[in-house]
């Protein structure tokens, strides 16, 4: 098996195929293909391509390929198919996926759509899940899992399991029940492969079984499921009852998406885009923050205008703003994002208190060594008075220690209010310290010259 | 079950414990806790305490234990366990956890190390993993796995499964290999829980896997892993010989790993810190990117200093420095940022020069909108003049473009190369894009103003 590789000559050969409505052709060519790689060739083609091979190729793999297009992609097909055709994609998928799918549909269609799913129970489940926010275990969880009583024994539970199992992708942990459908604890399936079929569940479950609240957070049950190793995790609702379960790779995409929503709010882009999405999209996650940063701008110029007599008795005080405002911000960065990192990974404990004197520390020692620096290259290469040097050189180890100390608390307190910390870093500490950057450093230039 | 809160009330009470020597205490209070809670307490406590408590617990508890330590954690407390006691927890742990271990161990002790394991092929197994590269699927993966014969029947193939299930954590999927070890294809525990015993495995097999090759890097054996939603994968080798599997719990860890680093490096970070590591550890990794930072605006300094004639024939100028600047670093920090994104998640495709055009456009759009502000904002409250209006509108736009275009260039550049993109972003952009911008913005105002 070579790997899959999309090339643009397979594009078009697709593309010439669909035009000449070669199906044989085009079926005898995808249908071995991984629906993540037809779903990578649909992202290529136009509209009325996509939703021609959504329409030929069978629902059992076209169903996989729907779940891994963008929204808007699979938003523009979804348009063009009827709603019986809409439903047979749905009873191929596993209730978590096909109740995404709905929860995107306009709402004139859900019922109509909903009505056409043949295997009713099926149907049932997907409404159940429609209820619960996308943001919560309850939005994350699929209906099929596998699961027994505690009364029955051995026998039963494989038969009954038999059954289960064929509407379950992935058997990971079989659950047990009680008569209240309370979760009481779960069997392994390699307990299954190596006891006997005489014994009663309720002498062999596992009593001890990690679960999640159907109202927890992704990123909590993300944390749960990869602190413990957990390849499934159940969910329960407000009385222990067991309604659904969570598995790993719906969790490593809230991962993906965390660590991505993150990285692009550390670099002030204000929504969830790609390279490939449309200028205007683009111009909306970015402008807003080039906005922010822009009035951060402003407002350093109004502060340098303010302090005139410096400028005017000691104009080269200037030239040394931009080492002020880089250093300012490249520090308050690194300290907000260490903290933010430390709060999403539950890595910082102790004392917010401890945490600043330690930034203090480190801000005296970074500050020292560069201050030593640009002392030897401002009075070298720019033969600056030692006043004005050793402004520079106050200013430099108060602004590091402040930027650091700035960089630390703000996520901190973001957190404790509830609010993302991930929104400190980037443009935000950034501007913020350029502003407190240039007037600690005049104001520290103004005691030290005496003006 | 209630969810595991690390307090200091229990550590406290931990530590008096471990002081008064009360090992029944501790081990009643311990043996229900998850290996990972456990780890989070000894990450509390002293490298004494928590050599006792290693030494005290079953080492099927306290060997998962120390998989989930700091490095220099465990580095520290198998510094005070004998080579029998190191083996032991050894032989408890999956191959690729061992290997690990022994991998971080002193050269003169590895030897004696593996002399002790007491199940022989468990050690040949963990010595067989040691060639590999960290680095690599083969650094990665463990020898645990489930393979039948393709010529065996379905009763050889349940018997020696149940055997070989003895010694796998979790059973994933039957491996199908030849009588040469190679790989053939797989058989689903689905499969085997739905199949009659009489039929031969050649016969019901799949023989489609994916699999990788023992030298494929980690980011793309998860990247595999991810978009084909697999849970696990075996490993070949060179000539298609099945030689292991990784499982996705390990693929979790690389996914966020690589997000952390490429955070990291986005915020200048050099080297993979928490908040709790040491002053120096945490100075280590900062203090290389201020100084980069620092040279960037000794740079800067020396651009404004070169126009000695701007300066002083129009002071206000200046005072605009750090908008510019600002400006230049926000925009280069959000298209590198993109870029790094969309190189690392495989969305870029196209041409290079598409994506220059794009981001030409989007510069111009954001430099518009940006550029009628600050028009505005430094006409009427900082009364400027319409020739100083003009320089910095026009500044502003060309620092905008250009900030993009390299912003979006160098990622691509780098990676062409071979070169992780992610250091094109935070420090690094930011620190370019100042000097660039101060350029271009005094270079427009010695054209616009005639000087």
């Amino acid at each position: 098996m070579t790997p899959f590789k999309l090339t643009e000559e397979l594009v078009t050969e697709i593309e010439q195929l669909i035009e000449n409505q070669r199906d044989t052709d085009l079926v005898a060519l995808m249908e071995d293909m991984h629906y993540a790689d037809v779903a990578e060739i649909i992202d290529e083609l136009d509209e009325d391509e996509a939703t021609y091979i959504i329409k030929l190729l069978e629902s059992d793999k076209t169903s996989e390929v729907l779940t891994e297009l963008d929204d808007d992609v699979r938003e523009a097909i979804l348009g063009n198919l009827s709603a019986k055709e809409i439903a047979e994609e749905l009873g191929e998928l596993d209730t978590d996926d096909a109740a995404d799918i709905v929860g995107e549909l306009p709402n004139d269609i859900i019922q109509e759509v909903i009505s056409e799913i043949m295997d009713r129970e099926h149907a049932r489940d997907i409404v159940d899940l429609l209820r619960y926010d996308e943001y919560t275990a309850g939005g994350l969880m699929a209906k099929e899992l596998v699961k027994v009583k505690e009364d029955w024994n051995v026998l039963t539970c494989v038969k009954e399991m038999r059954a289960q199992a064929e509407n379950v992708t992935r058997v990971h942990s079989i659950y047990v029940v009680d008569a209240d459908d309370k979760l009481m604890g779960r069997l392994s399936l390699k307990d299954l492969l190596t006891t006997s079929t005489t014994t009663h569940i309720k002498d062999i479950y596992i009593p001890k079984v990690d679960r999640v609240g159907v109202n927890e957070k992704p990123e909590e049950v993300a944390k749960i499921m990869s602190k413990y190793d957990l390849e499934a995790i159940p969910v329960v609702d407000e009385i222990g009852r067991l309604v659904g379960r969570i598995t790993i790779d719906d969790i490593v995409d809230v991962i993906k998406e965390e660590a991505d929503k993150d990285y692009q709010m550390a670099a002030g882009i204000s929504q969830d885009v790609e390279a490939h999405d449309s200028i205007w999209k683009l111009t909306r996650a970015r402008l807003p923050w080039l906005i922010i940063g822009m009035f951060g701008g402003i407002g350093a110029a109004s502060i340098i205008n303010s302090f005139q007599a410096v400028m005017s008795e000691f104009p080269i005080l200037l030239i040394f703003v931009p080492l002020i405002q880089a250093t300012a911000g490249n520090v308050g960065v690194q300290s907000s994002a260490i903290m933010v990192q430390g709060l999403a990974n539950d890595t910082v404990k102790g004392e917010i208190i401890n945490r600043l004197l330690k930034e203090f520390a480190l801000g005296l020692i970074n500050g020292a060594v560069i201050a030593v620096i640009v002392l030897l290259i401002s009075h070298f290469a720019f033969q600056t008075s030692y006043l004005i040097s050793a402004t520079l050189c106050i200013a430099l180890v108060t602004v590091i220690i402040i930027a650091a100390l700035i960089g630390t608390f703000i996520p901190v307190f973001l957190d404790a209010r509830g609010i993302d910390p991930a929104v400190a870093t980037g443009p935000f500490i950034t501007t913020g310290n350029d502003i407190f950057g240039i007037l600690i450093y005049f104001s520290i230039a103004k005691v030290v010259l005496g003006i």
